[in-house]
């Protein structure tokens, strides 16, 4: 499968380059030392301007971990909007939803990072926890509505199937590097652990026996 | 399946009851606000006594941080030698490893909490973060005899499966409260999605067609 081309992140306010820029030097910080330990100052330095050039673009890091935060959760929430619209069962919505998630992540991998480390210190961060939650619903409602349809199976409880899925999404941010091409392949081997399961012939769920 | 009982907790030195009230009061403290944010004087107030008395039995913080990792990476260790020790395929083995390393994270899950959220900052870090690693071999070198012998599907790259796995184990950390009786169930979730597949059958993996 041909790799998924890169989003390219939507530009905010006027001076366009400059603020994707500061953003992308202050998520690199953001992620390596934590919010807490990385100033303004460091973000200055980071880029080789002045203090006074990153206010020029920016109020101050609170928007940048804003900006950070909205940047992952539209990508995954524009997932949502674009599997609702296929016309397949649910089961298949709910796997393309994963497949995408995944394919969000490694796109946008420095942003999802910062939002998962978020725990709720300011209203921003409780407001990103808030949507991080409706996900997890749009999730379970997908769940639920493949297992009324028969394409998944009835006996795991649908907000528990949603977290265990996205919570194997979400491990990528601790252990994956993305790299060219390498999006489809781990969305792959999600999506296949995820549905199909690890065992070579799943027990218990073979077709009825023929004698 | 009746619920596992809580494992007592190794005591440590001499004043072994206070010791371990002491880590469990830092160790509360420490998801809560952070290891960053907590004081030996807000664990001593936490405790209703005073920072000398604690530090009676503490030589501090960093102690703190390295027996709570300790008795997180214990018990995992501990799940892997009791798997290495029975006698059935790898791929039960690797099942049972998931299941208990569930367990675990339930009994300890403070603790786990804590050991999740470290990032290498010290040496006690960095090696704690060294026998993560260590754990993720086992599991690694489970999927791939299980796949040589043919009980786990050879699809999926051994470590990649091996994360998945355990990504999917440690977000319990992010959204599972423990609950009397409720870590078997969740065990019981997390083992059939991974081994099973949430898919009702399994596609392109049901038997032969009999015509």
């Amino acid at each position: 499968m041909a790799p998924t081309p890169a989003r390219e992140p939507r530009r905010r306010g006027r001076p366009g380059y400059d603020q994707d820029a500061v953003l992308a030097a202050a998520v690199r910080l953001f992620n390596e030392r934590g919010y807490d330990y990385t100033s303004m100052f460091d973000i200055a330095v980071a880029l080789g301007i002045t203090k006074s050039s990153v206010y020029h673009h920016i109020s101050g890091k609170e928007q940048l971990l804003q900006m950070a935060m909205d940047r992952a959760l539209d990508g995954l929430f524009e997932a949502a909007d674009e599997v609702r619209a296929l016309d397949v069962p649910a089961r298949e919505r709910l796997e393309q939803l994963i497949r995408r998630s995944v394919l969000v992540l490694s796109e946008r991998f420095e942003y999802v990072t910062v939002l998962l480390r978020v725990r709720g210190n300011t209203e921003a961060e409780q407001h990103a926890l808030a949507r991080r939650r409706e996900f997890d619903v749009v999730v379970t409602e997908l769940v639920k509505q493949a297992q009324a349809e028969g394409g998944v199976r009835p006996d795991i409880e649908p907000a528990t199937a949603a977290r265990l899925l996205l919570g194997m999404v979400n491990s990528l941010t601790e252990w994956y590097r993305p790299r060219p091409g390498g999006a489809d392949a781990i969305a792959d081997a999600v999506t296949a652990l995820a549905f199909e399961g690890l065992h070579t012939i799943s027990p218990g769920r073979t077709p009825p026996d023929r004698h």
